[in-house]
């Protein structure tokens, strides 16, 4: 009867009396997970390598842009010979030519002269600028096959206008992209520009997924009342692989110190983290420790978490490998999953910044009704939000019945009551966790 | 000199007099878009159904739950025998045992008594509520072996307190799942609860990227002066991919119409969407209409959309099969793709909402200076965010130099300018769709 998951309608006034083990905070089970390593780099081409964390800077190995490059359509000229130039007061170049865009133009213009330049095409010796071909206007003269005749030029040049200088991207030898860096298509495409074909980047997180519970039927089984189909195998797979991780489930093992502590070893000599659904829910959460506890050079380092729902939540470790065993219900496993294991997997994956909180993506919304906490524990509550026209959402919480999955449905985020806090009043403003 | 890319640093006085094609507005181009039909549906097991639109309802085969469940730990009883009750007021109940959580509890209870109930676990007939452990006190005849005894009741019960009602989730025949669903975790969840091993989805889009451009060359290649590598094969892949297309690319096509109407060919043949990119640009636009009207049952749809940059913009048809010809330029092209393709990605592949601005996801930020632009177009404005301790963000606009890969990486965000403004003020409020 100990350790119960606590929900948020709980009042304030009951003491929490059933802990029998220790609850440490959010924090500080964070700071347990941090004590894992993160995973080794590993190369890969670089069309795999997105999304991916960046495990070794990257030094170019030549400046980029190669040359100084025009940015626009237009004119290549000297500024100082556009200088001042307006429509009331427009200046005349010629125009002695219009280079392939992939020409190394190793010509040189002379004062007065300009050359027709093509977006991403090399500067000629002698233009510092380009002027927008908008900006100008053609003279009688023009011959549109040879690109040679009289421009008028309406508007002032400056050095540098509409020019990409060379290694303004890249300086030869500097660093490019800096370890540690998530590879978005920013990235790939710096990457690409400098010649990157492969890539040295963290591996990705292999975890292996074993759900307990007598209760548990596989979904392609009829449950008679009693019985449930095993849905944390796929809602825990899904965003184990929405955070990059390479997923493995072991199906429905019977809640047996035997078997479980049979999945739990071959699960860990297969994966980089173990999850166990179900197993820190009443009954089987010692069978979890027990489990974990048979294996060789084993440990539990945390055995709750001050956050709700979720707080019965264990940590441990064989060998180098983490074991985390979460709640056997739904929505709050997905707690659990969003709060420290999905933040964990991009932590094993490289990425630095996974567990801060001011990454979360959040909506701002106003909160339709009182929302109690307790202190002591984060609460994380479900809510739904009512989109307003020309005003911030409306925030409903979605309080009770955490077992239904159509109230998971039905919200679309979690609002995040802080342990220092005793609940939040409506009409407050407050963040929404977009789940 | 037809057709170039306009920037948002043009003057608004300039007229454009430069179009020999008819520009379209955006929202005429995403007209066309969906004048293409969305892609057949297709069955998948569950695990690869993460992420697709749900092509067909799915209809319940049974209520979920199958029985009245508790939603807590604790004690189900009839809530008239604890009406009432308080910590100053308790009532005491004869608890009656403890069915396992997996049993069919084919019991009943009678007045004055209640069974200890699990979470999940279902509620004995007699039973209506549940009062949660943590308001309960054992006395001292309780025996923990047989979990019979007394139990002092600390806080009133109500019909269904704590209780997940049969069918509360789903009701046998009724709509679980209503086709046109995005299957996030949560939809999955219901899926694997109500037993659906397989379901029938949109398809994912196969798309081609065929990259055009007599100054590309490869990654793996050493450009010389006025050559570039082509990037844009990686960065467009990127995206599509995001957008769960299944991507093929097919390298660098010459800026000759045999060679180009080759790829084309090959690329219809294989692909549900096909892209072309830098085939838009100056000079090489032409061939690519030529290549696009080159093949049979072909059309070009439009020619130019009034969006900045990205104004060059070309769609056309082979027989069903659509081609959008991007930018050459990695950022303008980028901007194409997360305006119009990554949208019609979506369309394609069942997503209803697909064109829906309001989807975006956008961070609120206060402008850091004016952005002038142009009407009669929508300019997407690269913005970097400066973070600001307990107030909104600055967006600073990153302007010209669109050629820059350091540019795009160190921009976040685009803040859009409607077509019917003529620029934003700073210090105005502004919405940053993130990229």
């Amino acid at each position: 009867m100990t350790g119960l998951a606590l929900f948020i309608c709980l009042p304030h006034t009951i003491p929490m009396n059933h802990d029998f083990f220790t609850i440490i905070s959010r924090e500080a089970f964070e700071d347990l997970l941090r004590t894992f390593a993160p995973l080794p780099t590993e190369k890969v081409p670089l069309d795999n390598a997105a999304g991916r964390i960046l495990g070794e800077s990257l030094q170019a190995a030549h400046d980029w842009p190669l040359s100084d490059r025009s940015c626009m359509d237009g004119y290549a000229l000297d500024a100082r010979d556009a200088f001042g130039a307006s429509e009331q007061n427009p200046v005349y170049m010629d125009c002695v030519g219009a280079p392939n865009v992939d020409a190394n133009p190793d010509m040189e213009i002379a004062p007065g002269q300009c050359v027709r330049i093509a977006t991403g095409g090399s500067l000629p010796e002698g233009a510092d600028s380009v002027v927008m071909v908008e900006h100008t206007v053609s003279m009688d003269d023009w011959d549109e096959g040879t690109a040679t005749g009289t421009i008028e030029i309406r508007k002032a040049a400056a050095p540098g206008l509409n020019v990409m200088r060379k290694g303004e991207d890249a300086k030869s030898g500097g660093v490019a992209l800096a370890a540690g860096v998530e590879l978005g298509f920013r990235e790939i495409g710096l990457g690409a520009a400098l010649g990157f074909t492969e890539m040295t980047v963290f591996s990705r997180a292999r975890v292996g997924i074993v759900s307990t519970g007598d209760e548990l039927v596989g979904v392609d089984q009829e449950p008679r009342v009693g019985q449930v189909r095993d849905v944390n195998s796929y809602t825990l797979a899904f965003s184990a692989r929405r955070a990059g991780a390479l997923v493995r489930t072991y199906g429905i093992v019977p809640d047996d110190i035997a078997g479980l502590t049979a999945a739990v070893k071959l699960a860990v000599s297969e994966n980089d983290l173990v999850l166990l659904s179900g197993g820190s829910s009443i009954g089987v959460r010692d069978l979890t420790v027990q489990a974990v506890e048979a294996q060789p050079d084993s440990e539990i380092l945390a055995h709750g978490v001050a956050i709700s729902p979720g707080k019965p939540t264990i940590l441990g470790r064989v060998g180098d490998t983490p074991i985390v065993g979460l709640p056997g219900q739904v929505a709050s496993a997905q707690v659990v999953m969003f709060c420290l294991v999905v933040p964990f997997i991009r932590y094993l994956q490289g990425q630095e910044h996974a567990f801060d909180v001011a990454k979360r993506p959040v909506r701002q919304a106003v909160l339709a009704r009182n929302v109690p906490s307790r202190q002591g524990r984060e609460d994380f509550v479900r809510v739904r939000l009512e989109e307003r026209f020309g005003q911030l959402p409306l925030a409903h919480p979605v309080l009770g019945k955490s077992g239904l999955l159509r109230t998971l449905i039905e919200s679309q985020g979690l609002t995040v009551i802080p342990a220092d806090a005793e609940g939040a009043y409506k009409d407050a403003m407050v963040d929404v966790w977009i789940i």
